[in-house]
């Protein structure tokens, strides 16, 4: 007997819940690209963009995915031959810097493993060696999607300054922007890259990259002409905000989805939400791991996103528990996507929770019920009391 | 501070949460409605409804809300003057007693309260008085929205057929169809009226009037153009179906709905399914009545309906309570209607939880979640371990 | 061939084109029907029907379709016994009429015939005739559907106060409000009924029964629940605004066409613009019809509704252009209703164009353009220059 | 007065028209992008998108605009330093080099004007004297939006066939795929791009490049990892399809506009359409021109697309006709691109309309009659009998 015939949960980590304002927005009519309500409402779209990302600095809007910001932010500040520090905390960084080696860029990796941030001192002693000042930028995930893991990114920037190095300091906050506290200006990131499916709630089709002065000061001429910053950053005809036609109807789902956050209180708000609800996703997770084999990808909170929660279960357990409860109860969880690769046995034994975006209480609490009842009845060890420790945690926001 | 922003979850008996397939096949330009494909549909809607009212009898679909159903019901088998037994357990039986007066009728009503299903025996005193057989009809609910009563509607026909009573026997499944397991023909009855809003998962604006034989032998000479269900359950011509005019897109949200109904296994798979889910919510509010003033109106499970539970708290508490959950967790829950009047301060000390429809475990869970939230937030006494035993009961099923 | 394959056009005369801002507008959650933005909002719907109406009157909504509300309105005037004087000029005013008879009226038609407006010199002399006033209403449409005729309105009032006759006058306003010109209270009319899929370009589903004092002080005790006017008109509870359950959805969208009307200038303006576009549809006919048979069903441009046109033309050519155009250019005329019954050879000689609501001057000129192509095709004599003819009109609006 | 209010039509030469089928589609939640239905269903999508292209080779489907197509099918064939001749017959092929310049290429454009299509004999001339072979390709467009002219595809591989140049052969049919005939294979293209927001029927976002084994073979080394076609058309893991997160919404969209065209009748039928709607605009515009200033810009039949025409009217007559046209009529058509500068007041003079994708009779007819009462309104002089002419055609189909 199956209980899922109800409203699906996609509670993976991204894309996320699109709220129906968000699809509804969508639902129009071509427009007119040339002129009139378009036109307006894209100029409008750039303060909002910097406001959710703390920057005075410079957006550049693409049509791509999240890759495709990658390859943006990497085409605008490498030079063939260059090379560049990657701090590797998951699946992701090290993408980030695949996409820089096949631009001609010489990547050297330090891998922190899955289940830590960045450690300072490691960092702080690679760049100090490098005094010929070789690496010209230094690239990281804000959030890794894959382990969970949040970085200390004002960290990052103190030991960069702390050694005078001049290395741009760019940061992939696809997973994390609208969702864990990010200060672009005040934390001293260069290059900023983020994507509209997660916490933007915007189907998947837009890439962000934010830049300041410095980074543009550096663009190559090697630039190529659909990523090319400069044009869509400072457009003076509409069509260069995006290189050639407008992504309309994404440009109405954004135009929404920047409202909602407004209409929320602004970015703060919409952060002290996520930061809640994570917490009481974490209280769950703790107290159903003191009785059995369920653990936190990443121990220390402060080290944890608030975006999504890799878990530990090991066995086929993580498979398991995902099918059970998709078929039994309509939740969708998340892969455990490069925690292991799927060919390996040990793929099953992993899992992660997405909290994103369009996301409130009942969700969370909704999404830690069925995994409550999937733990039942799988028959997987498991704490008691993670409902109601969940809930105290809601109570008390 | 508030966790509400996202999706949210309007738990209130009805309507109850629209699917976004419904929506979405509503979401058409108007079709031509002399010909072609909503002619085709219409024909293929009218087998699928009388397979969830489990009736081989007839149908007449209605433009109206659920009063405009009693109507209809009404207006086809009442003669000015006659008189009808009304068995009320709660405000809707005595609700649909006031139609038939209107029309005029003479009401006879025995009421069994607010926290007790209609008792056979007093319905057998009653009816065995009436050996000249004055009463012409009998009617009640299924299941009282206002209480969430459930009445033993095959036991009431028992009655009257011991009796040999030739009393038109009437039900309101307004709340319970495609909810609560209902079999229109083997239970004996003779006339059910439902509407869109609730099991149908389709907005509210349809009603549904089924009938046997023995009803339409019965039929007045008084029935009004609109409400005549004669054409509308056997039409000559396309647009008797609906006595003018088809209601467009509420048709194709129904037939998205019937869609979904067939896909789940049919109407009882949609049982069950609602049967456990309620099971989920009762175990949880008898949890947290073990600690505090929170009570199930309805004692006994077998009474209970599975589209709605309405409670008890006290105080102010019931208001407070879905104040709390609304603003801080995204969940509407239902106003106490009927229990106490809104003038009257008791009326704050109740509401109800709808779960109706389109619904599966996370949505339960989360709202139970949202709930349990609520009760600590608001220092409400409760007993510990309510979500876990919903759980128990999702792990079960 | 098909050239088909696009956007369909229904210019059938009911249910209109629905704009995509009230489609959209209808694509929402179910919302809390007891509390909350949409109790608010039907609050201000009912001051802006009023305006569109132009009465400073009442209305009660119902969720029903033009019969329901011929009904609503008969069901608040009507005592049994009493005699209806019903001016026919169609199908449609004679239709209401047997809504009447249903509810025990004694109705006495004059039938105008086909292919004219009402003639007051007639009602002049049955009125004049009734010096016992038995006559308690004088019922007629405005504008006819089936044939096109638009009757005089105000001069039908005319000939009433000038004979003194106690009567209500009582006009269905279905096709034409929001299309023709219409001024309730200024030309004394004491109830309209109107509906949704016409000129208030939302789909089939809302009934409108607006009722001046004069009409409410004979309200009739026999009123029943469903269509009793005084509650729906002046409610105390939300809930009695549509005697149950609201129409969520329908309300949704018939606030956005509210909007539209606005946004367009208001009721002036988009009667002109009615006007305007039915005189280019006219002038292609006329055109077209001085070489072959196509006529105009309304010879008097007086007479003739701007929401829809009646052609007559003879043979089975009405049924072979009809499948033409829709096959060949997407764009659905109506049948000829009302002007030969479906089983009768000579129905196939006719058809009508409709042109109400959500309609601009490229539809117009595209459902012509449409038309013309059909004639050549199936080779039916035609005269030259009708969509000049058209241009021309709009050319000079 | 204005005759707007009712559905607008845009008629600029993309975006197309969406139909309501492909809105519709995008409507709705988001997808698992890891497993389940979206998986499958973009595997049936290729093959599909072959059908269209009429080729049996592979095909790279990106997340980007036209412009980004470009630069897709330049970073997979070209190595820095190579020359690339550019034939170019308005704005866009002209475009395209500039973006393989971006690249390091060295083009070398041969510009046709805007009035003409390519001229076989001159590429003979250039690639004949090209006898050491630099030209590594030769990139033109099929149709160039911005002059309506449509070159001879099939006539330019002779070409370069009968001098055995090696030159891949690379070919722009973002205007005109699903529009006009186009046969990739047969006719010897080696690369082709498209987009999806024109006889694609979906919103912009979405590019394509189709290529075949000859170009495969030459790819350089120098692809980056977003543009790289070779994981694209033959992908190993779902998420190679789109170099990362796949766009969930677009793709719906798509498939819902690829079972359109296999409803119609598959891509014959689609060109068959589009080839007589242009053959009914171009009959209206040469009778206008005939009495007046306005003139087709491509004077051959043969060489006009069958997607857009552009026009030449002179003064600023084109503006005052847009104007027009949208403001009273409810028409958007387009400016007049590339024709020439914004700057430039002969950029008045000139305008486009665009016919391509989601297109019927009724809707060429109804843009045309706009078109006719702006000039009557507006005193362009103007030669009779144009919407007639234009019926003719359609009526012929």
């Amino acid at each position: 007997m199956t209980l899922a015939h109800g409203r699906p949960y996609l509670a993976i980590p991204g894309p996320s819940v699109m709220p129906d304002r968000v699809l509804n927005a969508m639902h129009q009519a071509a427009p007119n690209i040339y002129e009139g309500d378009l036109v307006e409402m894209v100029h409008g779209l750039v303060p909002d963009l910097k406001a959710v990302a703390r920057t005075a600095g410079d957006v550049a809007i693409y049509i791509c995915n999240g890759h495709g910001a990658w390859e943006a932010a990497a085409s605008n500040t490498l030079r063939p031959g260059e090379k560049v520090l990657v701090l590797s905390t998951g699946r992701f960084a090290e993408g980030w810097g695949v996409v820089f080696d096949r631009l001609g860029a010489k990547t050297e990796v330090i891998d922190f493993g899955k289940r830590a941030a960045v450690d300072l001192a490691r960092v702080e002693a690679v760049l100090a060696a490098d005094s010929a000042h070789e690496f010209k930028a230094v690239i990281t995930v804000h959030v890794d999607t894959s382990t969970s893991v949040k970085n200390d990114i004002a960290g990052i920037r103190t030991v960069i300054d702390k050694l005078g190095h001049p290395a741009l300091f760019m940061v992939d906050c696809i997973a994390s922007l609208a969702v864990d506290r990010f200060e672009m200006d005040a934390w001293g990131v260069d290059v900023m890259v983020a994507a509209s499916q997660k916490g933007l709630m915007t189907p998947p089709g837009l890439g962000f990259v934010f830049f300041n002065d410095k980074a543009a000061a550096r663009q190559p001429e090697t630039a190529s002409f659909y990523w090319d910053w400069a044009p869509r950053a400072k457009p003076q005809l509409f069509y260069q905000f995006f290189g050639g036609t407008a992504p309309t109807h994404h440009l109405f789902g954004l135009r929404e989805a920047l409202d909602m956050i407004a209409e929320e209180g602004g970015i703060e708000a919409v952060w002290a939400r996520h930061e809640t609800l994570a917490r009481a996703v974490w209280a769950a997770f703790e107290v159903w791991g003191q009785g059995g084999p369920l653990e936190l990808n990443i121990s220390d909170p402060a080290r944890r996103s608030c975006a999504v929660t890799a878990l530990r279960i090991g066995g086929d357990d993580g498979t398991r528990l995902r099918r059970w409860v998709e078929d039994k109860a309509g939740v969708t969880l998340g892969i455990g996507l490069g925690m292991a690769e799927p060919g390996d046995p040990s793929w099953h034994g992993f899992f992660r929770l997405g909290h994103m975006g369009h996301l409130n209480a009942h969700m969370v609490m909704g999404a830690l019920g069925a995994i409550e009842a999937g733990l039942v009845a799988l028959d997987i060890p498991h704490g008691d009391g993670a409902l109601a420790a969940a809930a105290k945690v809601v109570a008390e926001a």
